[in-house]
């Protein structure tokens, strides 16, 4: 991977990438602005991916706070490690710090986002890092929230550390995009995900869609599912597909399963009301059948009655709930209603090389008004990448979807 | 490019790519398997890449003939070039051989196709090697014909004169591919080409498709159409979008456009009616609109009656006309079509990272009667490659529909 530093940097802020998962491409714009600005040296580089490592073991579990790892150096060897485990528990320098003792005087901390200069539930880390003497500090990204931004960085700064911002930015910033998406629109980061084959199609004409993908998509998908705080369907793929909407991994986190259903004409038997597996949150209209809703609770699945069921009334909940990501897996019909609300800005598509036809098989995304293809909502930032035999697509809608 | 020479040995086998079109992958077992059968030094490998942008200089000129191209290299020099410039011309060889002159004694010829045994409208080019007293001939791959395969090659090692054969074999390969399907199958090889968006759909609800992919797809498949022999769109296409169907390029080939209509009931100012710009013809069934095969003459329009209009029909004609490569350009429904007659042997996808919406937008394969997702037709040797902002997705067919 010599040859594409920027590409693999990029691949290392993703979640537990196996070595088949290739990033194919980037924007070359974006990867020659980056290879400009390159901060820090490689030493420097691979600690900020070692903070990245650790901040990724709480992957799902941390909102409304980041995911965030931080590495103490002395005289080149790691004296310290932490990461910031949930909300309520400590950051992750605290840990780092705690780990290194004594040895955190004069030495170097590696954090992927900046120390904060607030008391919460806990104290300051800028003042903790302080008070044990490090000499410097190096930062993957500021704080993004424009409000504090640089408070952290400015502190260490006035009590005499020395501050390097922007070791692998962008990868800090991708690990904590829904976190930074939340700050600043007051709404959790919405995640299309479909698969379709290559006509197109994300199931046959009578609704057949097990599966499209083969079984390192569908990987990645638990990997996907377990770093969301909340998985969104509409009632008809609980109907269709009668899905787990599990991350299918042992000690991973699986998210809030969430079922939006005006009528709740949903079977008895699916798999979602199992809440041994994971926990289920049916949103649903005022007043809507009494007794399923019966029925659910009994089963432990929590019910919320909106007067309007909308995709942006579920972000709404979703967001007061603390959450940070929403992973949209449903059929064309809500997608499309939750890109048009703004309700969605990420889209994963997997595309299997695969031909299934149907002129009326069911496609990823219904009416969303458009009538001239140059009305179509270009992607930004879009990423091509081989998983298996599949290809995933990644982008983010244009801004004023944002 | 030095990390990954498998993946540009095997771009270098498609036409005219600009430099900003990456070929991403392809199959790993394929990779692998190339890398160990590697046949030649890299000055070999180099002049078989000589030889086949030669060969490239025809392309689209030579059916039923292949494209074929050939150097003539005396003491590490080149000393004669040549490629085969269309049927009833004489070979490749032959032109370098001319070119070579007395040079050719004791020199050694690369050429991209084993070279010709028979007497046909040239005498074999075996004899004409054997004659000029070359002393190695480098094949790049043996005659497609099992019949006659490896009979120049024979004829030559008869001679005293050292062969050796699978140079740049799968670059060899591809240049050839619908020569090669041609002679083993009697009948044109078939690509469906289409552009669709992220979400499946290849133009509007309203059937708006102008664009789906951006400048550099398109230039990408004027260059594919000035390979091909011919081009088939049905009549909705001519209705909806009135397409050029030609190679837009100066010089460039462009090969024959056919429309097929079973009533006729088609616009007259259609552009494909415009034959000084390309040749056209219409297929058509039985008695279908006299007064409007009459307007069609009039135009230089060529007009065929076919008993029953299918594209299994079409191909036969389209083969009896020495055709090598049709190109499909047509919506869902005669795609559809063509894919169940086995007309369609090569997808090419190319994927524009933008989401039109639309339950009822039309996409690119209509009904194949498949019922479950697991009767999909996977795709084999499948490569994707970004090209401009789009990916360009290309496969083959399972077997059984060749």
């Amino acid at each position: 991977m010599d040859n594409f530093p920027v590409l693999a940097q990029a691949d290392a802020s993703l979640p537990n990438y196996t070595q088949e998962n290739r990033l194919l491409v980037q924007s070359a714009v974006k990867s020659d602005a980056l290879a400009e600005e390159k901060v820090g040296s490689d030493f420097d580089y691979r600690m900020m991916q070692r903070c990245l490592e650790l901040a990724r073991r709480a992957l799902g579990r941390t909102s409304p706070n980041p995911l965030v790892g931080a590495v103490i150096v002395k005289d080149g060897e790691i004296v310290g490690e932490g990461f910031h485990p949930r909300a309520g528990e400590p950051h992750a320098e605290v840990f780092a710090l705690k780990a290194a003792g004594d040895l955190a005087r004069g030495a170097t901390v590696y954090v992927s986002l900046e120390p904060c200069n607030h008391y919460g539930r806990t104290p300051p880390c800028s003042e903790g890092l302080i008070a044990a003497g490090v000499a410097k500090v190096v930062v993957g990204m500021v704080d993004p929230n424009p409000l504090v931004a640089g408070g952290g960085i400015a502190r260490l700064r006035a009590a005499g550390v020395e501050v390097l911002v922007g070791v692998e930015a962008e990868a800090c910033q991708r690990l904590n995009e829904a976190f930074a998406h939340r700050i600043l629109y007051k709404q959790p980061l919405g995640i299309l995900k479909y698969a379709m084959t290559l006509d197109g199609k994300i199931a046959t004409t009578s609704g057949h869609s097990a599966w499209v993908t083969n079984q390192d998509a569908r990987s990645e998908v638990h990997q996907l599912r377990a770093a969301c705080d909340a998985i969104i369907v509409g009632g008809n793929t609980v109907r269709q597909d009668n899905p787990y909407l599990t991350s299918h991994q042992v000690e991973a986190h699986n998210p809030l399963r969430v079922v939006m259903s005006r009528h709740l004409n949903l079977p008895e038997d699916a798999r979602v009301w199992n809440t041994a597996a994971a926990p289920t949150l049916v949103l649903t209209e005022l007043g809507s059948s009494p007794d399923f809703q019966k029925f659910l609770l009994a089963q432990g699945v929590e019910v919320v009655e909106l007067t309007s069921l909308t995709p942006e009334a579920a972000m709404t909940d979703l967001y007061e709930r603390g959450f940070c990501s929403v992973l949209w897996e449903c059929g064309g019909t809500l997608a499309a209603s939750a890109i048009a609300q703004g309700a969605v800005q990420k889209i994963l598509a997997f595309i299997a090389p695969k031909i299934i036809g149907g002129s009326d098989a069911p496609t990823p995304v219904g009416d969303l008004g458009l009538t001239t293809m140059t009305e179509a909502l270009s992607l930004e930032r879009v990423r091509w990448r081989v998983v298996g035999s599949d290809c995933l697509v990644e982008g983010y809608l244009p801004q004023k979807n944002q």
